[in-house]
């Protein structure tokens, strides 16, 4: 008996345990197009640390070019996974703000949660991880207090205020608003494809600090060329199917097997195929960018 | 008498939770013009967490330009608001270092404490917020050992150093320095002022990553023009009294209710009257800044 | 008996607490050449916190410029020595990344941890600070799970793995893997030097923001020219060993002892000898940067 009694606070102990490593950590990670110039970031998180000071605040990137819902889904895509488990992203790019944009909080199939306007924001992560849960922001619940005049801050009054409640357990996920169906506004790009032959894919985004060029074409789909380090690849660049860049180039393993300025073609941290220029701008040498209008074919002759 | 002697500890703990509601909350917010290039803005947090390892150190933005304290300024009264009464901000934007200006510690009448150069840096916060009380950091006590020789990093050694003391509770307010008048540096500017006819006022600040115009004026005077979503009003910009812009443009709701690239008159996050290019920089088209020198004036014929 | 017994969790309680205040704080400062536009660094950072949400994550600076080792030694040399003794620095700046360079963790003398390619990095610190220890990275244990396959990111996989596992005590520094001798790869540079009659010296860095020069000659060298402020000094810097610049300029304490524009010489935060244009940017106007290549001559006459 006197067993019994004691082992029930050890069962709540384990029951809270248990809810935690499957729930939110207390950990929200923002991004959004605002920069870093003016306060708009701290605005953010001073409203997170009003709703409790137990969180923990974390950037993924606020130097997303204005407006740029494409290179948004990909940061993402890129971030995500690194993160534990029940970390809540907080995703601001938000051109259509104050128009009929749903704001939504997306919990994917590995956990992970993410407050955005669903824009196209969420292409990408859904297709990777999956949908679980879609809720949609009742804003007459999940609003910031005295916020509710005329044009709004909703990265700070809306999406960093729900984010914060949710990551803090003020509210559960259900309570941030009406499920909604399991899916999400998605924005039109080539996906990797090998027809035997050529492989084909998108660039979704430059390796912006180095200037290198990452397709979306996975490693898994890339062995198919059968390719050894030093094999020779012809590849060919085009923005909306206008041939930008035309080239050979070898497969490498480190940058430095091609001598400096050469171009090489490598799997990126992502495990996919990426071109590069040793210790140079690839992206900048050829006029190449990035997002839904660029594609890439990448064959052995 | 055992409930009596078993209470005084409840009442030293509700003395605690008291004290800690109306004064510090461990939270340190951290300004410059320092930018994010170097170590300068590291070395500050270092010094902050050898002060406690409690504290939970923030940024506001470092991207003040170089010796701008009406932008730093703004960026305060900006920003301040949104964070938990108790948080103490560290504002560094310091041409005259080593002149006569004081170093001093502000408390608004809102609960927020501001470490700062008294030199025009809480111009607007001040009048927002009002002035609780001000006290003159004593660099005898209130500066880091071992610093004391020739010219001094007094962002690392005296303000954040000070600041990290007072948000762990090291030091008590009064354990600043001496009690100064309740007045600080102000900065000349044009008020928001409505004459019956036209709105008047200043161009405190860009919302820089889009380019758009804030100005001063909040929407309790705009509302004075008895607007509608769709009115068009006048809008003319003054440099030093020289105009600079002048054009009609529809007071909107949302940036979609104009065509791309057209202008529009709108309340801003902090419900103040602003001008933008729908999808596009009014402030680089028209080559409108801000600042002190800068005014707007807003009619409707 | 009983006493004794109860105690065997007292000292083992104690033991932890010596070995925390000696060892690792669960500080983790980042430094990087990855920039703050993509996710790079929010990956590092979340691979640190599935590691251990008790960790405290910081920025030294993501600004290193790209494949910058020089810079990336002197931004440790800036700012270690301001954070809490058992703080763990990350330094990623790894042009040779994938290549033969070792992946150290260097224990410096003060007590202070960095996790580095031993590319040249350490230069500066080891020379300042001292070298406690050095030990390999064992990739076969403190690398990320699932992160084998072909090119991977160092910076997350392997580096920031292993601080945020060293500095949560999930590993001690001997776990880190094999002891390696106490000396680390070195750039060479002018080191501060008086012949008695002129100071020479090498510009490590710039003050980025304001275009300031900062040499290596210490204020103790400095002081051996026997200069009071507003006393005259010729200055020349070199690069490669020519001449880039010559002038006059007073000794001062603080740049308002000069007017607008004008040269002079002082002692930087870090009492250091440096150049500076009051109110402009010396480095731009004169064209001069900074690196091992760069010195620079002050004398009397």
């Amino acid at each position: 008996m006197k067993k019994n009694l004691r082992s029930i606070p050890y069962l709540i102990l384990l029951s809270l345990i248990s809810v935690s490593s499957i729930a939110q950590n207390k950990i929200v990670v923002f991004q959004s197009d605002f920069g870093l110039k003016d306060g708009a970031v701290s605005a953010m998180k001073g409203v997170a640390m009003g709703v409790s000071t137990d969180l923990k605040l974390f950037d993924l990137t606020h130097e997303i070019p204005a407006y740029n819902i494409w290179e948004a889904a990909y940061r993402l895509e890129q971030t995500v996974r690194y993160w534990p488990v029940g970390t809540v992203f907080v995703s601001v790019v938000d051109p259509g703000v104050g128009t009929a944009r749903k704001s939504v909080v997306l919990k994917t199939k590995s956990g992970h949660f993410i407050v955005t306007p669903d824009n196209g924001t969420l292409t990408l992560i859904t297709q990777s991880l999956g949908i679980d849960e879609v809720h949609e922001i009742d804003e007459n619940i999940n609003r910031r207090k005295d916020s509710k005049k005329s044009y709004t801050f909703h990265g700070r009054d809306v999406y960093a205020y729900t984010a914060a409640r949710l990551a803090a357990g003020v509210i559960s996920f259900e309570q941030v608003g009406p499920l909604l169906p399991k899916q999400v506004v998605s924005i039109l790009y080539q996906k990797a494809v090998f027809d035997g032959k050529t492989l084909k894919g998108n660039i979704p985004v430059l390796d912006v600090q180095y200037g290198n060029v990452w397709t979306n074409i996975p490693d898994t789909l890339f062995n198919r060329l059968n390719l050894h380090y030093g094999d020779m690849v012809n590849v060919s660049i085009f923005y909306k199917h206008k041939l930008v860049y035309k080239d050979k180039m070898p497969y490498s393993q480190t940058f430095g097997d091609v001598a400096e300025g050469k171009p090489l073609a490598y799997l990126n941290s992502l495990l996919q195929v990426s071109f590069a220029l040793n210790q140079g701008d690839f992206a900048k040498n050829f006029h190449v960018s990035s997002g839904s209008d660029w594609s890439v074919e990448v064959s052995l002759r």
